[in-house]
């Protein structure tokens, strides 16, 4: 259990010294209401407008910290991780039932007012509820799962010490929200884009792009970001310390709740208000602070009311000042300002897909939660651009019998457990929207369980109706359970034809395609007859534009043209002043027309890719049953940074030649490979291989030198099992296993296993 | 011939009505000696501490463009692009001899001025008359050597129609200096950076790490960034449009050279001027701006005086405001801020490689050339580190006998032209530092010319003394010959301690290595013999901190401490307040000492992959012989985006099954295919797949649907020739030679050469 004590030292910068329960706010599925309810409850919905698809990572509501980006070392703590069991025993269930059964009260409630049209602000109230009511049944599910031990202490010491990332600049006192990445989780890191990019991109025929980064302002004024990607920030009035409101009143009524002299029914009544913090204004978090007398945690000093913080980094592009800017917040907005060129890359055919990997800014208030939450980080993001009246998808039928754990929205509203079924159920029943939809769900489980994520620690979340922005048509998350609770590491929406809309409107340039039509139809038209000559005179370079505009003139804005020309004698077209001998005369006739113009509607699955990388260090964390000093993590082969050790017995001349020549004949495969002739014993050196995930090791022992045929020995990480094989054979069984092409069984069956290992001479 | 008229029409921003000629400024070799002499003859050695490392992307003194970035579309033209012949014919040299012996005359006068160590003032004086004389001889080379024919309008259509790259954020009107790569860009930069990955990290086993591009401003203030990165700019007055102080005197008197009435002594004053300007200090370019009465080039305003503009992008991290920082102006920081880490990955010892790729930024004042200069751009560098005293490489002679084209500091000065020789003799000749410098020399053209980099447009030109930073030891850059002369794309320089020791004053945290000793010394020391229990009762949990402080003392700081605590009573260590009782006494003794520290010499090879990538493109475009409209991109398979196309002879669904079978299959290798299904004929779908530089080219027809065994052919882009086979010999033959295991010819050698096309039913 986490206590008070060791959840203090998990906290970093605003209340180190404060105490609240972790779980409170953090728990299995506690999420699903956490999440994003501001910009639908919140007055003006303010803060994210496109967080539908930007998923979780630097998302605003998460309340737990790494201890990572605390100067202080995370305290020793075991954590209780809940398994993602998906079914209660009987006795549980019992506990259960009358929660589930307040929780469908609820929901059906919402759903009875917003079929009779209830005014907005009724059903948002009771939205409220049910959230609260929610989470009561989640910390209870929480309670009573079978936990398993995970002790992150430990794995971010591993993490730590073999430098597989760690805090930005720490030689200069280190920055909170950055991490560099050392060699093993670099190249763990491009391993994981290097299969996306073979799983999506290459299998699916993907397009690729890879835009600026520096965006000029009016983007992302068209995307929604300028006005509305902000959190409520309060400032400490002496020091001018920042703090995120809603972090800041949550932590005060943690610690109030810890405190032994409050009774059980104010600690009821704080968890409740807790629960609902997300769908309140920013008046009403003001108000709360106030009544509460909330002071800043760190010095106790009086603070500031709440103002809107962008978090935006704002930027400067070139030396005059007049251009302003931004880095980008998401990648996404690079594809759909590139999807004319794109379309016509593609032929002008729908539907294709464009994928993007690449870094993104957002300039949070206070980074916690390691990787978690960050001021840097990169995305994997695609968009598939479609019909927006066929939304089925060819290969769907490939996917349709993959079971996957869908944690639907009306489960969420009548208190249920997700559900494993196949996504083919899923979307002929009507839980997921369409079929595009569902094939990119199964594909990212398949993306997920293929790099080695858990799939007991695997599901796939809905946001509820009022979760998502009006324009999206349906949205899933893929989420993994990890110490911190589920996180969402793969957003997947339905986002319709919004983003082309926004940046048509914004610059004023048509983002659609031509659909032929089944059959041509007649439509009127008033076509200008314009004097070429006159118009040419006058305009010169510009003559073009000018008949161009008269050519995309709609029939209104024809019989506009022609009335004010009559009328006034001129009229103001695209900018360019027209007088009636420029058009003597307007004609009207039918024309056929065999396509039509339609905004085409994008699928986004998007990926935080720290998020992933993290879960998947969670999951592939272990300690040896018979020694728990020997930690290390069980990376599937296909993303282990190093493929291949090789050891020789001592650093003895003699096995310089073998070990040498294995290592060039590994490399010339292009495998990575690791020497370690260092001189501790071949199990502590194994130890050190096995820390940092390679799956296999070779040994160049005595009998390699002195026995013909020669001979090494070839060790399986996980099991550790060796066999002894023929040094010629190394090369190849290797590639092979490395490839997936053959499993470690297939090896033990040729080769018998090998238990002495160090045959002295 | 590039006129006034032509180029003109290059150049975007700042002087669009102003001709001058191209060649005066970029040429041949010219870049010797513009390259970056501010630093050393300009007063107080401004702007960039480093560029000797960041070579040339972003560098700062190129002044010719592209086109792109301007609205107006680059004029139809020929430019000639001068081979990079090295040995002229006898009647060219009878010309060049003069020019020979006027650069050695000036030359040796600088060398002995240096020997009899004349006055700074005077030897930067002789180097600027040197460098008048060395472009002299470079124009003439220029004009002697025969031409090809490069239409660079022509490529830049193919790469925008084929959305190769392209302005970014063209819809919103588009921002100069930054590019979106499009699927064709984007996937040939993975694939150049994906053999990069393999040809260094993966062969060298190498280190890698992914940092942070938000920088806090001490680190850039060690590196020398923050008061040395800048270029001078002058504003109008009026509008406050910003001008690059040494652009705007070079296209003011190119401009005046251009006029007729211009006299030839005038024009070869004015030459010489030019030539200059590199070396002149801030104030004399104010003056010679004021003395020819220079105003706005676009609105003829007059002009402030120049200031320093700092060239990287200031950012605030955080919402206070108070933590400055900066976007990294390059990737190798990143690197040296971990070098303790990286060394403790690496167990202690050296040497050691670390690679680092990503994104750099610099805020150009007005950003030309395409994408040469640019303020976003990714760099992939190398940091080698070590022993300063045995640059040994343990794999020199493995690439001892590559034949590389040098052009030394010694040639320059004497006015020669480059040389070919081996890379073994120029290191044991003395021409090239040392034997790690030379063997990174080696793997990069190894690199260059796998991609496809034309052998006999690459050069490697070594800096001269006078150019290299003080603490650089040896200098080549690997130059490239485009359209735009010869361009720095591979910087590789034996830069010394310099960096390390910048960061260990900067943090205060020590960056060096433990060297074992040949044999142990005795050293003294004075031990302090500290009372551990008072001070763990006064310090407590800083106890050890005070232990640790007082064993890291010198023996001088040993004595001070001693003599303070007998004199004063009280000492100050590290902070801690220290008294006589906690240290009663000092021991003096003898200490056996096994190793000693030294900082690591590093090593760097520096790659802008935009302009390799550019370099690459330029030196693979091709029109075709028969048809000058056909115009493609010649690219290696291993780089080429996509490696083979499926084209079936229509869209009838007969063929369906056939195409469809061999994409998949073909996919399933990982390999990326394009299907082409439209309807244009098939040699129109072999020029577009052509254009995009597909390498293979499967046709299905109707032999394929009607015969058995069943056949489709397959067809080579550059020969154009074709060959028919079994289609399920196809996946195989094609991965191979993507793999490059197989040659073309090994295929035509096995089938038939197969002549009719289209085989009609």
């Amino acid at each position: 259990m986490v206590t008070a004590r060791t959840a203090r030292s998990l906290f970093s910068v605003c209340v180190a010294s404060r105490p609240w329960s972790v779980w409170t706010s953090v728990c299995v599925g506690a999420r699903w209401w956490e999440a994003r309810g501001r910009q639908l409850y919140g007055a003006g919905a303010v803060w994210d407008s496109r967080k539908q698809a930007s998923a979780g990572w630097g998302s605003r509501h998460q309340s737990t910290s790494a201890g990572w980006g605390s100067k202080k070392h995370a305290a020793k703590r075991k954590i209780q991780l809940q398994t993602a069991e998906l079914m209660m025993d009987a006795e549980m269930e019992q506990q259960l039932a009358p929660l589930r059964a307040s929780c469908k009260e609820q929901g059906d409630l919402v759903r009875k007012l917003k079929a009779e049209g209830a005014p907005e602000v009724d059903i948002k109230k009771e939205v409220q509820e049910l959230k609260a009511r929610k989470k009561e049944l989640e910390d209870m599910i929480l309670k009573l799962s079978p936990a398993d031990t995970f002790d992150r202490a430990k794995m971010n010491d591993l993490i730590k010490r073999r430098f597989f990332y760690d805090n930005s600049f720490a030689i200069y006192g280190g920055i909170t929200g950055q991490y560099d990445y050392g060699p093993m989780g670099c190249d763990l890191v491009d391993n994981l884009l290097a299969e996306w990019h073979k799983h999506f991109v290459i299998q699916e025929r993907m397009l690729k792009v890879n835009c600026s980064i520096l965006t000029p302002e009016p983007v992302l004024k068209a995307s929604g970001h300028v006005d509305k990607f902000a959190d409520y920030m309060v400032k400490d009035v002496k020091t001018g310390e920042c703090f995120r409101l809603d972090h800041l009143i949550k932590q005060h009524f943690e610690k109030v709740m810890a405190d032994k002299k409050t009774s059980a029914e104010e600690k009821e009544a704080l968890s409740l208000t807790v629960a609902r913090l997300d769908g309140m204004t920013m008046e009403e978090m003001n108000d709360l602070m106030r009544k509460h007398d909330m002071k800043s945690p760190l010095t106790g000093n009086n603070l500031t009311d709440a103002t809107e913080f962008n978090l935006m980094f704002p930027i400067s592009i070139g030396p005059s000042g007049n251009l302003k800017g931004f880095l980008r917040p998401e990648t996404a907005q690079g594809i759909f300002v590139n999807f004319k060129r794109l379309l016509e890359y593609n032929q002008g055919k729908l539907p294709f897909a464009c994928a993007q990997v690449g870094n993104a800014y957002r300039n949070e208030i206070s980074p916690r939660s390691g990787l978690l939450r960050v001021r840097e980080f990169t995305m994997a993001e695609i968009e598939h651009f479609c019909d927006p009246d066929d939304k089925n998808h060819p290969k769907f039928a490939q996917v349709a019998d993959t079971e996957m754990v869908l944690y639907s929205g009306c489960a969420q509203m009548d208190g249920e457990s997700a559900k494993r079924m196949t996504i083919g159920e899923a979307v002929h029943g009507g839980m997921v929207a369409n079929e595009t939809l569902g094939y990119y769900m199964a594909r990212i489980q398949q993306y997920l369980l293929r790099i080695g994520i858990n799939p007991k620690k695997l599901r796939f979340r809905q946001h509820l109706s009022n979760e998502m922005a009006h324009y999206a048509c349906d949205c899933w998350d893929a989420e993994c359970l990890t110490s911190y609770g589920w996180i969402e590491c793969v957003g997947c929406a339905d986002r319709s034809a919004y983003d082309l809309q926004q940046h048509t409107k914004g610059s004023g340039v048509r983002m659609c395609v031509e659909r032929p039509l089944k059959e041509a139809v007649m439509v009127d038209s008033l076509a200008a007859q314009p004097d070429k000559g006159i118009i040419g005179k006058t305009f010169k370079k510009d003559a073009k534009a000018v008949q161009e505009a008269l050519t995309a003139l709609t029939i209104e804005q024809a019989e506009q043209m022609d009335k004010a020309l009559t009328e006034q004698g001129e009229y103001e077209l695209s900018g360019f002043k027209m007088t009636r001998a420029m058009v003597p005369s307007f004609k009207r006739e039918q024309k056929k027309v065999f396509v039509e113009e339609i905004v085409p509607s994008v699928i986004e699955p998007s990926f935080g890719v720290g998020r992933v990388f993290y879960s998947l260090l969670e999951h592939s964390f272990r300690v040896r049953e018979d020694d728990d000093k020997r930690t290390f993590f069980s990376l599937a082969t296909v993303v282990a940074p190093i493929k291949v050790s090789v050891l020789p017995l001592s650093n003895k001349q003699e096995f310089v030649p073998f070990t040498t020549q294995l290592a060039d004949a590994l490399t010339d495969l292009n495998l990575s490979v690791k020497i370690d002739d260092s001189t501790g014993s071949i199990g502590r050196r194994y130890a050190r291989t096995d820390e940092i995930g390679i799956p296999l090791g070779i040994t160049v022992d005595f009998d390699t030198v002195n026995k013909v045929p020669h001979t090494v020995t070839v060790r399986e990480r996980d099991s550790t099992q060796q066999v002894r094989m023929p040094i010629e054979e190394v090369p190849l069984t290797i590639k092979n296993l490395a490839d997936g092409k053959t499993q470690w069984k297939d090896v033990t069956d040729k080769w018998p296993i090998f238990t002495s290992q160090e045959t002295t001479k």
